[in-house]
């Protein structure tokens, strides 16, 4: 068998075998087939796509190209959840304590943010102390112990993703749908939750622009899930505008933290809600979505689910004072407000461009090597559908840059205000199965 | 500049501009751009083109990556001819001498053979003594006194097609009309000469298995050749049979000669008649065609064709008595005919076939480190159109294998015999100006 057979083979539109796959992703990670060839395939990948069959054969490839998680000895059914990034998400820090409050089983893996989109981990960070890389036995005790872990990624879990991910960021060939689902299920398969429930964001701030696109991917990630032997479900959600209203780590860690007593901008509610009775049904801890939902509201009522935030926090070293007292996190020595220029109602709020603005007043990396600023980052006081007056503050813009001005401007041509009534959009489109 | 925006630009169908395709050519021969970046450029290239203009671009780019020829201080027109490649192709041998005869000065850098077809170099290496790599004065003072050299590439030419072309091979790439055009241009440039001769093939044995695609190619060729100051021209040749009767090394020499003696196979005349008339209208020494073909036709009667050829051999270093007999070329130890099953008339002789089956019988490599055997190969006794009887030669095979029972069936099956008339198909079916 020869690479560049399997290269032209999919360049003319063929369908590869077990085998063909098998070769070429062995043969990467043992670093017998070189980057330059690989690279031609992905883009041959992208240009032609692959059949489900395809994915899954690639994905659980990938999946055993190194270590897997074994969770056996965690009691009860172990739920994972992956977000595709968006901004201002910070879903898991809040719904992981509320599902784990329910009695569901949360060992999730994260990642760290790149460009206009934020990173669990970087976010956890924010709180001093709080560890992210801990030993695997650390790991599956805490979660036996308190139902709840969320940690940086091993390194010996999915090499091949590693390996691929890094040729498809400088190739041109990240926005490729099947080598998007295999990199994001081989990931969450080898992490070794029994059910996974995806949230597929769409719109400018997310990797897919349409719902659509989100669409198919969620059904290709659903497949293969359940192809290969997790209860693996999806939701469609918006990333138009930004998800509930604080963008940039330690306030949202603050917005998680409120969220948890009760106290969360209505949108990232909902969807913690949401996803949360998902989760809760597929650990069979809920009989329906209904019931789901008022469980979850419950352990947010009586203080347990930010209870489970704390011990998270214990557990990994963080101090648990500042998620009593979030007024302990440092501000920013620069925090100005945003004014709107006329009366009317909020039609749009590019996400793309907060994220952007927040990852230049500090909150983010353009570059691995960046280092954040963890107090930085955009408030909003307004969403779409909101009526406002001229004058009224948009957001609030916190920062420890000197120079923002052009920012600040960038931040305001943002907001589409518009004469009309503007409805609400929803934040949770569609389910997938 | 980054070179993966330069690779998302094309991937999503974007124009590059001159200074994107210069970024990218110059820094993969310095070494500053990595192959894979490369390889997944070229294959978003294949997928979607490039326009004239960027194709132009990057052709004048690869003829500067390194040095170019000055045939400046050869005296007269220089013209060249490029074929495509095929099977049974000595035209430049047979060619060459005979526009040398009427005052054309040919000073022609040649190949090697891979795969089912044959280079040039190496059927002239058949001869005896016979040098192909000459220094660059040598080729000069050469072309100079007697008006034709046929040598190898000197190393320091088009440095970016040695480096784009060892990709392409291995990625899959090869495939793609601007990536072919460039890399023929580039080198036909920088070899000097004033006009250009193409020879673009079309059929089972060549590149460009329809004449359609052959037309592209050659238009886009002509283009770019016109717009960079060469008067460039192209004929579309048949391949779907092999050209003339032999197909091997010294048996195509033989074959060479034979023509220049006027005891040619005539569609293999025919197209050194026809071609030689244009390098000799490119070359001003021809009014018309027809004028062409009279003078050529005249150095093939007086013998001063042919006396070129003796001339060249004779400066490489070769031994002119074999020209002269050439019943001295070594024969193979094996010469067994292939005899015809049925009656009918010839409907196809598959030119790739015929040109493995030769490769396989020791004429040709399938790697760059195969040794070739001079004297095997495959001799036609009938073409396409000509009527056969049952147990009539069809052709005879020449190897110094000891088991080619398997070869001789694949010879005989690409040889398909019918019962209707079949005409003789046209040898040159278009030019391109």
């Amino acid at each position: 068998m020869r690479m560049v057979d399997i290269i032209t083979k999919k360049r003319d539109g063929g369908v590869l075998t077990n085998e063909e796959i098998a070769f070429f992703v062995k043969g990467y990670v043992d670093g017998k087939i070189p980057d330059y060839q690989v690279s031609a395939l992905l883009m041959a990948i992208l240009f032609k796509g692959m059949t489900n069959e395809e994915i899954v054969t690639l994905t659980d490839l990938m999946e055993h190209s190194g270590d897997v998680m074994d969770l056996k000895c965690i009691e009860g059914v172990k739920v994972d959840k992956h977000s595709t990034g968006g901004v201002g998400d910070k879903t898991s820090i809040a719904l992981g304590p509320m599902v784990a409050a329910c009695g569901a089983k949360l060992a999730k893996m994260s990642g760290r943010g790149l460009g206009h989109t934020g990173g669990t981990l970087d976010k956890l960070e924010s709180i001093p102390g709080m560890q992210v890389f801990v030993s695997e036995e650390h790991f599956i005790n805490q979660v036996n112990k308190i139902g709840l872990a969320i940690i940086g990624q091993t390194g010996t879990l999915v090499p091949a993703d590693k390996k691929l991910y890094a040729l498809r960021d400088v190739t041109g060939t990240v926005e490729s749908t099947p080598l998007i689902a295999s990199s994001v299920m081989s990931k969450k398969l080898a992490s070794g939750s029994d059910c996974i429930l995806l949230d597929v964001k769409f719109g400018n701030g997310a990797f897919m622009k349409n719902a659509k696109s989100a669409e198919e991917l969620a059904k290709i990630m659903c497949a293969i899930g359940n192809s290969l032997g997790r209860d693996t479900r999806a939701v469609l959600t918006d990333m138009e505008q930004p998800l509930g209203l604080a963008v940039g780590n330690a306030l949202e860690i603050k917005e998680a933290i409120a969220t948890l007593n009760g106290k969360g901008p209505k949108d990232f509610t909902d969807l913690c809600l949401r996803s949360g009775a998902i989760m809760l049904e597929q650990a069979k801890i809920a009989k329906s979505e209904e019931e789901g939902i008022e469980m979850l509201k419950r352990v947010i009522a009586d203080g347990s689910a930010l209870g489970k935030l704390k011990d998270m926090v214990r557990e990994q070293g963080g101090d648990v004072s500042y998620i009593e007292h979030p007024e302990k996190f440092e501000l920013s020595k620069h925090i100005v407000d945003v004014k709107a220029a006329k009366d009317g109602y909020v039609k749009r709020i590019v996400a793309l461009e907060i994220g952007e603005s927040a990852m230049r007043l500090g909150a983010g990396r353009e570059t691995f090597d960046d280092v954040i600023d963890m107090s930085a980052g955009i408030v909003l006081n307004k969403k779409v559908g909101d009526k406002v007056k001229k004058g009224e503050t948009l957001c609030t813009v916190h920062t420890n840059k000197e120079e923002f001005s052009q920012i600040l401007k960038d931040i305001e041509n943002s907001f589409v205000i518009v004469d009309e009534f503007v409805e609400v959009p929803p934040t949770v489109h569609a389910y997938i199965h």
